[in-house]
């Protein structure tokens, strides 16, 4: 299999599991490759606080899920050894959220990624960054 | 008004309008004191990911909205300024989760709150800390 | 030997070798005991910035320096995994800062330790909170 | 005056008044060019902590000093909201660390930039991201 093919396939495996991502917070899987995930989010009235935009909370939920897409996405398990975010814009209702994460390196069993969010008219929402730890075992099994 | 009698009118109309915490997350807000709040909430089915333990995002949200309540307190208008999380134990299906949020300091317009996330076995699940700024205007008007 | 006692001897042994510390920033280890650590630095013309102000990077070394020697003074060698900063108020030329650390949490290997820098006016300077993570070995040797 | 010669002048400017960085830690302003900044400083003998490394604190040091340089490269006084770091390798006695900053994104009066530490075998020592804000003045008069 390609790095390509199975970045796909170990996307579409822990998607399928995740029901906070999908059922849930309702995201979309949009791509999975090697190093690098996107997701996108609506922001519905049941996301709104009391200022009503959307709760920062679900923003960091996408990007940290983007995160785990992209940092398992060589079939090798990965964790989260730490993360920051930055909120630049709020989510409005109706928004839909797009977030791009990326391996910003990956040296010995450590990475990092940035995941950005942005909104449909391209403004930036947060920035989020990630510190990964490679343990043992693969997310998919190799045929 | 009492400091704490505001407080708890300040909390109480803050969780009347925030529907994310309330019935989304199904959060309960258990008191909100003078640069104090506590809130609760159950680790439900579909607030678990992949690993079938809760997304650390519901529990970033928990801490968020928490410090919300707590640096809102003083009926002052503030906002977050930035935060950092650290993710100590997994959060279980069935856990009820409790986060306790306390103002560490405030200086002039800034302020410093501690969220810590335990369940209930008084096992640590989160540290969250957050940096406020307080803005123009109040939280309710005071009769 | 009592922990006191053992957490003071590990406090004196990593002093003495952390040439960074004491010769380069000048700082003083005011005590070490279990779980906590003070030390204090001088605001020297040498640290000033171009706005005539204690360059923040020497702010964090003092809050780095602090969580070096709470976090090992069980004598158990621990490196930190994560740490973040929020600056406060600007130190200025002949301020004394202070940092006081305190461990928050131990939970198997990982620990959060807060530092808290002041000044002579015990203004708060800066918080650094530090995650951290126990290896194998121990500081000194036990009789 | 073009942005790059504003901003070498910015540079120039800023790097003459900060003793810190110039004289004390010895760094050097590589270049500065709009939104960007580059800084390289020796790992010397009494940098070192007592496991013989770089004590942490002076690469955040160096990573904070670029950001400076980097966020204020427009001549728009801009002074720093938050920052994070991540630890990846150990700096040694006689390494040469290379900073790079680079603005992600600007965005009202707010900014993102990330800073890549590397050493002289390209290895990636920390990640530094600093969120910047920028208030009224400027760095230099301009003719």
């Amino acid at each position: 299999m390609t790095p390509e093919a199975l970045a796909a396939r170990v996307g579409e495996s822990m998607f399928a599991a995740d029901r906070a991502s999908r059922d849930f917070m309702q995201m979309e899987l949009v791509s999975c490759e090697p190093g690098r995930a996107v997701m996108r989010m609506p922001v519905r009235e049941c996301m709104l606080n009391g200022h009503l935009i959307c709760h920062g909370g679900f923003i960091f939920t996408l990007a940290d899920s983007t995160f785990a897409f992209a940092c398992n996405s060589r079939n090798q398990v990965t964790v989260a050894a730490g993360c920051s975010i930055e909120f630049l814009k709020a989510g409005k209702l109706g928004d839909v959220l797009t977030c791009e994460g990326v391996e910003q390196m990956l040296q010995g069993r450590h990475g990092i990624y940035d995941m950005k969010v942005t909104n449909q008219r391209d403004e930036i929402v947060a920035m989020f960054r990630g510190k990964s730890a490679a343990i043992t075992g693969q997310v998919i099994q190799q045929p």
